[in-house]
């Protein structure tokens, strides 16, 4: 089969099953309600944010020029990683160009071959790849199953092992056992790598931090700068030796160019505000837990809302009758749910003005009632 | 041996080894003039580019708020897309957040255990972290032979393998045996990969468009908006088939977080500053011959301009001898070159003033000749 064939074929199947995804480009003024994004805290439109990022912009250029290691480490971007260490009560942090990159960064220097990596099922795509890239023996456990863990741990030569986990997962909003595993991994010598994507801003500093485990010998942690923080880019954070191992042997670090001006000024300014208004964190667990009683479903972890639904097909219709209201909301459906059923996924973010906000809600129990 | 144990003995090593590689952060203000960087044209503090990302940050927000797929998607990128694949004669473009996950990108979506890649061996890392993430069965051949990929393309079933390539290397700066390429890969109805990470601006559209390959069925680009663009970024450009292949299937395009607005502003702002003064790519490759012959070395095909030194010491200590008068060249020894022998490199850009460059020259001249 030729490769014009083969992609030919590929896109048949697709559509045969239909599961083709097509990118829909939205306008600057776009009216909608966003509740499908992870803009959590509405950062990335706040005044300051914006501001800061135009001013990078017009002060560095419109990119950094070069990678980290070259030329490209601006003031700018130790001036970040200084305060999002700060705030997030680690002792250093190092900013990539995205969450995924710091996925496969740390998960790629500390492991090769030799290593053990232990992950949980649900686990982010980025992570995912981080471990297949790493070449590591790879575990699979069951998701949040620290018992399972335990026997992974037990299994292995307790040499080189990490653990991977989310503080926050995505899909089903539910919080990790970070106490528990991270007692684990102490016991067994082993690293337990917490990507806190979804928990950072929603949880203040972040369910590590929360938990007293910030600094925690047996702990690292990566970030994104896209979410809460309303930029773009990504960042590992820990003891200053494994800063220093990552900037030395982390390909997709040393191998990219330095995350540009603009982006690194906008999640500066992002982390400001944040720890300027710690209410926000409150506000949008507020809202998630005002929507999860509206729809009778439970509250989750996360800021981000999961509705089971009937089929994929009723997933498809309240997601479009809800956007016939002007309110935009996500859907899941198979394969990209790890239990195969549909959902939609609705964010809380504090940056909805409250009469939106209220009209959202209203919006969707009625949708969500009418397509069960 | 426990985490930290492990993370102190590879650092000994390393600093035993004299490898150990620290970030220098740069002021904006930094006086230094820049021969190290790859902002080939200058286009990174073009007035316009700093203009339209600063414009941007303000009208967009400081990131684009999700995944391309969920609301990620913004007129910008479609813009800039659509400019993009116009000027390279493609018929359609994706832009990703770098061009580390451009190339990730693209042998994911299109590799797997089934397949079979060819790789040259002065490949980029992203390149061969991507090849090795898709699992595919892998032949390194020697760099540049054609010879040797009609071999490895014989060897093979011819079913779905790819050749990866770049137009202009970055460690030798010469170029790719691009016609040979593509007419081997057609006949064997393999895919070629280009990446014209140095080659975009330095040659105009690039050596694919130059060449009159732009559409060639058995070929596709990948390319950074963070070099010549001035900004950060990548892109894959071929078939509408493959794009809609890698929007469906390509994972560290669909787990990720859509390129920034500024950034995003900045690239497109940089190709119409491109487009408009076709002569920056012009005096680019006049300073570098300019260099060269100065120096009396060969005049690479890229903008970047490799320097042999008779040890790494000599390297390291004209690179300080440079510095000390103001210019900044960068400095690879071994492991980071193929070849084992220790360089200064040096960047042309069509960005410096006159004066700043012609001392430059003569500075490097100077340097060179002081430590042979």
């Amino acid at each position: 089969m030729s490769w014009s064939e083969w992609l030919a074929a590929e896109a048949a199947a697709r559509e045969a099953a239909g599961l083709t995804r097509r990118l829909n480009p939205r306008a600057a003024d776009d009216p909608t309600v966003d509740l499908a994004g992870n803009d959590y805290l509405g950062l990335a439109r706040h005044p300051d944010v914006r501001q800061a990022a135009a001013d990078a912009a017009l002060t560095w250029g419109g990119g950094a020029g070069a990678s980290r290691l070259v030329t490209g480490t601006l003031a700018l971007h130790a001036e970040l990683e200084h305060e999002l260490a700060d705030y997030l009560g680690q002792p250093s942090a190092l900013v990539l160009s995205s969450g995924y990159a710091a996925n496969l960064a740390v998960v790629t220097a500390l492991a090769d071959r030799t290593a053990h990596v232990i992950s949980d099922a649900h686990i982010h795509a980025s992570l995912v790849d981080a471990a297949r890239l790493s070449r590591a023996r790879l575990t699979v456990v069951p998701h949040s199953e620290v018992d399972a863990v335990r026997t992974a741990l037990e299994s292995g030569d307790g040499d080189r092992t990490l653990v991977l986990a989310e503080s926050v997962y995505s899909v089903l909003g539910d919080a990790a056992p970070l106490t528990e595993l991270a007692e684990l991994c102490a016991s067994y010598d082993a690293l337990l790598v917490v990507d806190e994507a979804h928990g950072l801003g929603v949880h203040g500093p972040g369910l590590v931090t929360r938990l007293g485990l910030a600094g925690h010998p047996h702990v690292v942690v990566t970030a994104t700068l896209s979410k809460s923080l309303g930029s773009q880019g990504g960042a590992v954070l820990g003891p200053p030796a494994l800063r220093e191992h990552l900037v030395n042997r982390a390909r997709p670090f040393i191998f990219d160019t330095a995350l540009a001006p603009a982006s690194t000024a906008a999640a500066l300014a992002a982390l400001r505000v944040l720890r300027a208004q710690p209410g926000l964190s409150d506000l949008v667990r507020d809202r998630v837990r005002t929507l999860a009683d509206a729809l009778g479903v439970v509250t989750p972890d996360g800021a981000v809302l999961s509705i089971p639904m009937p089929s994929p097909r009723a997933a498809v219709a309240a997601q479009a009758a809800a956007l016939a209201e002007g309110i935009r909301v996500g859907c899941f459906r198979p394969p990209s749910v790890p239990d195969g059923i549909s959902r939609l996924r609705a964010t809380a973010s504090a940056g909805i003005a409250e009469a939106d906000w209220e009209r959202a809600v209203d919006v969707l129990v009625t949708v969500a009632k009418e397509h069960q």
